[in-house]
């Protein structure tokens, strides 16, 4: 199979990605899922060659001792090629982000405002070991109109290469959009790789071309990104995520939900990492939850009430409070209110998401009130907060900011607005 | 008069500030509307007081030679306080802009899903001579919940305490909200004085402590605050704001519009830095508009087929097409299509306000779907962006960013979002 040149110089390929964000701009819909529906089915088509190439990066990662957590998801699959062809008709199928009225009024002088969705221009999605975040992010990028430079691990280079070409032939194939103009096409998608990250860098500075750049990945992606860039940043950060169970929680909800957020995926951003409870219901609940959580291998690191009650905790220190374990472990404290759990979180949490397990209305809505995060969850587990459990589609990452995109990034935070004014001569007196 | 206690110790405000910002998300749009209507009728009834301080900032401002252009900015009189004591009114009119459903569904398993709108917490303001950007920064956090810290200028030192101490006065006035619980206080607006810029880094550094920051001022204020924050910044830049006259439009509205987006207020950045003219009806339209830019005494700096016709021309330089002139200078190019003065805005621009003059509908909305600029105006002045005029109330600024605010940042744009989940128990599986 041949495959697509790969350009290697990143700054050729910045300004083709720029140039290419404008025609595809004035893509319409049905253009655009044209050219996903195109590229799920040659996805499916080309699922050996990607395959194939996967485990080039496998054999490359054992070689370089890459841990098992890491292979994994390095790993793909049938089944992992499926769900990403699946995920990115699920992205078709959302509504068309852009062009949308998002206000229209009329000034007094008798222009008329409008204020409309449309896309960022080029977005560049810097990322870790996981190659359907490649099909992910592009599906997104594509159908909000904009142009994606992506940057992943060189540990999946191979499978990401591969897929990057089969992407580009999909395009290839549809250079021409409904009107019969050429709209999409191989430009719309750039692939940088680098194996130190001397061109990440030059994408960072390059605001010239790049018009948001989205790091997904740890702590130390977020950061190095932050310093080094001049482009916008929505930073997909970590998650220490709380459950607080509240004096009237029920034990069977309290304790399923608990197991369910720390246990179920527990190296993900939405798991829970510390369990706060009211001391009230501490003594009937602690040791069940104890029981359950060391069903499921999950090592307590608990506060002075807590290691009272729960024998196997082993006594958790400040730093514990803070930490994103990512891991089989959980850090658990006794407060003495409602108020002490929302001011725990605000103080140690990451603005993720929160839940609290109450039977009272008034407490829940305190806590939805108070507490400070993206996502703030009554009775349920905060293993939900993700693009597709929520409607989105797919997503490309959590956001942990506040500004522009909080929560799941999917199609409506790719998208910007502008106001278009139209008059017959107005001036200002 | 006793004037408030101001803290000295930045930190100690930002803390109390972040404080204040809890009690205040919980406010009702009642507390907050009587909270502005009592700093607007302060403002009013401390009128002398404030003019007596003012009065020190510009024999101050005398001695050290400020320019007339600053003095002007920093003056305050009778009119200018009744300006900013309506302009809060208007704020105090709008829409209450916390609390909206923007979305709200049901995910498959039951739960209810809402995303709703929430303050930021805390904004921080940066800002030049003009005092009223003082009230109406505070109106605007106010209205949207947000505490608020101010850094103004120390050429405004005098008026800006004057007038901080009055909102002062009037928000302790209210301590006590609608449902009885003390709510708003003196707390929520922290004035902080910095002679030099030590007391600005340690802000733009306390991402505990503040959201948002916005710098309004020019392009080295801007760039200042981009280089030290490590909190979110949306930047009230420059406007290198363009005027293309179409090979159709009507001579008297593009001479009209010209004029008036040039020299109503030549200073301020929705002014035009350049205008673009069709090669086909330049021959006809320059030397009137030559004629009428003369009246008002603006230069124009011309390409080589401007300055062929327009004889008061000089030869403009690659230079002039970026320049933001705040005078009564403008560049001046002859274009070959419509094409290439998008090209020329969208390279040369800076994204703020673009407008074109036709008759023709065709090129109306091309230029307004392919120039990428926060307002894109069909045959009306660049002179209406603007946060009053767009009927926002007010504005602390223009953003030319696309990441969360475009164009005028009021009420709006100082809000965030976050999603409210309520389930009975559900688990992901």
């Amino acid at each position: 199979m041949p495959q697509h040149k790969i350009i290697s110089d990143t700054i050729s390929q910045l300004s083709i990605a720029k140039l290419a964000s404008r025609k595809l701009a004035k893509s319409s819909n049905i253009d655009r899922n044209k050219a996903l529906d195109l590229i799920s089915n040659e996805l499916l088509e080309s699922k050996n060659f990607i395959l194939t190439e996967n485990q080039k990066d496998i054999e490359h990662g054992r070689k370089n001792n890459l841990s098992n957590a890491l292979l994994d998801r390095l790993l793909l699959n049938e089944k992992r090629i499926s769900a990403m062809a699946e995920s990115i008709t699920k992205v078709m199928n959302q509504p068309d982000p852009l062009g949308k009225i998002i206000k229209s009024w009329k000034h007094p002088k008798g222009m008329d405002i409008k204020q409309i969705s449309v896309p960022l221009g080029v977005v560049c999605v810097i990322y870790e070991a996981r190659p359907n975040v490649t099909t992910d992010a592009i599906s997104l990028c594509i159908k909000s109109g904009n142009a994606i430079v992506l940057r992943g691990s060189h540990h999946a280079i191979f499978s990401n290469s591969a897929i990057v070409n089969v992407i580009h032939r999909a395009l290839e194939k549809y250079v021409r959009g409904y009107s019969g103009m050429p709209l999409l096409g191989a430009d719309v998608v750039q692939y940088i790789s680098d194996k130190n990250r001397d061109e990440t860098i030059k994408i960072l500075q390059a605001e010239e071309y790049v018009d948001l750049v989205i790091p997904r990945g740890g702590e130390e992606l977020k950061e190095f990104v932050l310093k080094h860039s001049k482009i916008p940043v929505i930073g997909a950060g970590g998650g220490t995520c709380h459950l607080y169970i509240d004096e009237s929680a029920a034990e069977k909800i309290a304790v399923d939900i608990a197991v369910n957020a720390k246990t179920q995926r527990p190296g993900v951003c939405n798991a829970i990492e510390t369990i706060l409870i009211h001391k009230n219901i501490a003594p009937d609940v602690l040791p069940r939850l104890e029981k359950a959580l060391l069903d499921k291998q999950v090592q307590v690191f608990g506060c002075e009430r807590t290691t009272k009650i729960v024998k196997s905790a082993k006594p958790a220190t400040e730093d514990d409070w803070y930490k994103e374990y990512l891991d089989l472990k959980v850090a658990v404290k006794v407060v003495d209110s409602l108020e002490e759990a929302i001011n725990h979180i605000n103080k140690y949490g990451t603005k993720h998401s929160e839940s609290i397990v109450t039977a009272n209305k008034e407490n829940a809505k305190k806590f939805q009130e108070e507490v400070d995060a993206a996502c703030v969850y009554v009775n349920s587990s905060t293993r939900f907060t993700d693009g597709e459990e929520f409607g989105f589609g797919s997503e490309i990452g959590i956001s942990t900011q506040k500004l522009h995109a909080r929560g799941p990034i999917a199609l409506e935070q790719l998208v910007t607005y502008k106001y278009l004014i139209t008059g017959e001569g107005q001036v200002r007196s």
